[in-house]
């Protein structure tokens, strides 16, 4: 079952940079295979849903292996039988809708 | 590793009553061998990070096999290297901090 | 505009126990007239749109007071205009659906 | 206080195509004057508390203008009182992290 995923992983008990946590979960999805898309408040990746998870929980051991003794993690998931809809797909759709002046 | 989840399925292209696919979602959890805390804005339940990870899998399969086209599903997960702590023990420290009049 | 919430706020920079910080915004939930009802991954109410909001910003505000540098807060919202629907219909909803012969 | 937002909003009761939504949220914050970052799980802006809720408020408001009758958003909040951090600082800050020895 393919699935889009955003993941935006907040480790706790640490100080207010967690940059360098979410940079090693970065690297670990792209060990992985993935092409991960990171923005402000997370990162967004798609594939195999299994591959995707175990993905998710080798991020949590990375950061945790980094001393991060707590980690409070939201992920979002979507799945569809419809069709098959790609992250960028997702994008794409919804900038076709921008008309008009407002482009500009 | 030990997992605490917070699982919130929203399934689109339906009705706006979603209640029997939460209800099918519980179900699944349940079987699984899971002891699911519902509530408003979603279902807690806690367990082994594979196991955890192949019971949403079965949610999102459900859902689907009932006909639903698309579903978008948020979760919340936490991991703790410190100590374990369960679903339970986390509500009852915040309550263990209600003090004085406002318990009246 | 009628709103349901859920309010799930994550300190960061500070220790890895939070719950005097979940209390604290339990209470100001309480002190703002709302009937807050916490659970192991977050906090539902429901109110008027702006009543709630100012809330929620009353509790970062109170959180950061505490001497918290950064927060990071996850929220739900749910709004519909077929009907009103309070938090505790939606769980009544699903618990409807438990009897019959799924439950066998 | 300035706060940063991811917001994804969710149609419930309409078909599984939400583009139309999603961009016509995108417009609503352009016209309150800001600067949103539309990614595939959300989009992401910045700006002072009252004024970023006044604008989620108006894309509830527009969406259900649209015919939908129930809608899903999830948000995510970042206040922080130790320094100033806009959303492309935060993009900034990990992708610094990229070069040197931790990308062999």
């Amino acid at each position: 079952m393919h699935v889009t995923v955003e993941l935006c992983l907040v480790p706790m008990g640490v100080g207010v940079s967690v940059s360098e946590y979410v940079a090693a979960c970065e690297r670990v999805l792209r060990d992985e295979g993935f092409e991960p898309d990171l923005h402000a408040y997370g990162t967004n990746f798609e594939g195999d849903w299994d591959d995707v998870m175990a993905a998710v929980r080798r991020c949590h051991e990375t950061v945790h292996d980094m001393g991060v003794p707590r980690i409070f993690t939201a992920v979002k998931l979507g799945t569809r039988t419809d069709r098959v809809q790609t992250l960028s797909e997702k994008v794409t759709s919804v900038r076709s809708l921008r008309q008009g002046p407002r482009l500009i």
